[in-house]
């Protein structure tokens, strides 16, 4: 297949970002063009504009929690995304290295007063740096690969960039120290996106280092909503009434998410991932589920029911 | 009262952050003495080993929502920070200026490359950042006022802070532009720290800017527990039944928010404010609520009920 005739997969670049190695996970370059992205923003854009087939974004690392750039997008208080849908989800196991210009003698990481990376990566590695590198400045940038490019360019020998090693050997820097990460085990969930009208294809190749769940029982769902807040009027069952409806169908929470509403200062987001699936049929669980919220909302007066569809 | 002999009181600084504002907002110059700290972490470690009087933190921001760095500090993996108690929450209004060193002619940024500020400016300004200043790089710095700072002593042209209007004019940089927040009516909340045995003072001044609630009804509570997650064994109901608690004692939720637990991988944290406090006695629906919910989560084996005390 010619490279122009295949599809293309945006995803948050530059190269050897964390968000590449989980895109190579899940469409093999034989089948797919990739086509890396300046800012998160640009990969929900290509998707919605058509311009790509998929979309590839972080979503949540296992030690620094939720990605709130990708929270407020899918909140989408502009309504620019209207046509987006999650259709699958990838695992990467995230180690995270020092890497700067020149080797350093017996660990001195004194010399190193400036430090790059993505502001995710500050709160990973947290005992690293406040062990050897509480006295450097802090640049926060838009990836760990453009923290790496920008320390390889700066040929600044007192900086140093927080990026995968792979990165590190895109862009020739000496390995300073590696898995600096606080917990071993460390990993990012990514989500892929497509457009709603976007044919469903056959479960993406997997590879060791990404989960993809293709098992019909593992399929998960995405649900936004809001609970208006009246100081005068507090309605203060109505969260716990609303998580209660998902139990109540058997169906699974798996995370739980808030934002701030956008519209009305201390009023909030409400997204929540469960196992389960929409297409079930009028007479599913998911569905079910769905009619009894917009009750319980619908008194509030505020519930959207949001919903970015099923994740393989 | 002379400088040495007054109370201390730690804050997120440099002088003109608006950790600072919150500060002087809530504790008097007359009465206290105000000791500006590098990090967050600074603050409660200060307020732990008994050092200060007392501690600000900002804990959220009406727009780009919690404070991550703070509820990781009070989630406390590390068992350092044992013995401290929230006293009290301020409001302050969060307007944002990009200051710099020249003058520009007609509102012309193209000159501005650089653009330093903390990490949650940038989500509060993005409408005018993705207007006039998607081309600038953005370099992110532990404060407001710090970014002031740095872009004052750079002296370079192409360098601009997203600070407020009184670090602009302590620093004495030129105001580019203006209220640039997207959302006008932005605050941010800070709490109040107190070591546990540290004495209760009369509730502390007010001003215009700052809602301190020294309303017996207007008590909060902020408490922390974590629900196991067992993939084999998944209890979806947990979470809904811990929340319909409060609603059962007619406590009011005002916020929740979840991290990483820190412990196992997809594992969280959750945390919980309502209106009431635990001095209620033992019969009081706090009280009565922390029991039940003891019951709940004892169930699952990881209930810790984390209680940082009383705000007003």
């Amino acid at each position: 297949m010619s490279e122009s005739s295949k599809p293309r997969v945006a995803f948050l670049g530059p190269e050897a970002s964390y968000t590449h190695q989980a895109t190579l996970d899940t469409f093999s370059s034989d089948r797919y063009s990739l086509a890396p992205q300046t800012t998160i923003e640009d990969v929900f854009a290509a998707v919605q504009d058509g311009s790509v087939h998929r979309g590839v974004v972080p979503f949540e690392n296992s030690t620094n929690g939720s990605v709130v750039f990708t929270l407020d997008l899918f909140a989408d208080l502009h309504n620019k995304y209207n046509d987006i849908l999650v259709c699958g989800e990838a695992y990467v196991n995230v180690s995270h290295c020092l890497l700067g210009i020149d080797a350093l003698s017996s660990q001195d990481y004194s010399k190193i007063t400036k430090l790059y990376s993505h502001p995710q990566a500050w709160g990973q590695c947290k005992t690293f740096l406040q062990k050897h590198l509480k006295h450097a400045e802090r640049f926060d940038v838009s990836s760990t690969s453009r923290a790496a490019q920008l320390v390889a360019e700066s040929k600044d020998p007192g900086a140093a960039a927080i990026s995968s090693k792979v990165a590190g050997t895109l862009f020739k820097l000496s390995l300073l120290a590696e898995g600096i990460n606080d917990v071993s085990g460390n990993q990012t969930r990514f989500l892929v996106l497509r457009r709603k009208e976007s044919p469903q294809t056959s479960a993406p190749s997997t590879s060791a280092t990404s989960a993809v769940n293709s098992d019909e029982e593992n399929y998960k769902t995405l649900l936004l909503f809001t609970l208006p807040y009246t100081p005068s009027d507090p309605n203060p069952g109505a969260l716990a009434q609303c998580l209660s409806v998902f139990g109540g169908h058997k169906l699974n929470l798996t995370s739980i998410n808030t934002r701030p509403s956008g519209v009305a200062n201390w009023e909030y987001i409400f997204f929540i991932e469960f196992k389960g699936r929409k297409d079930d049929g009028e007479s599913g669980a998911v569905n079910a589920a769905f009619k009894e919220l917009g009750g319980i909302c619908d008194n509030g007066g505020a519930f959207y029911g949001n919903y970015y569809g099923n994740y393989y």
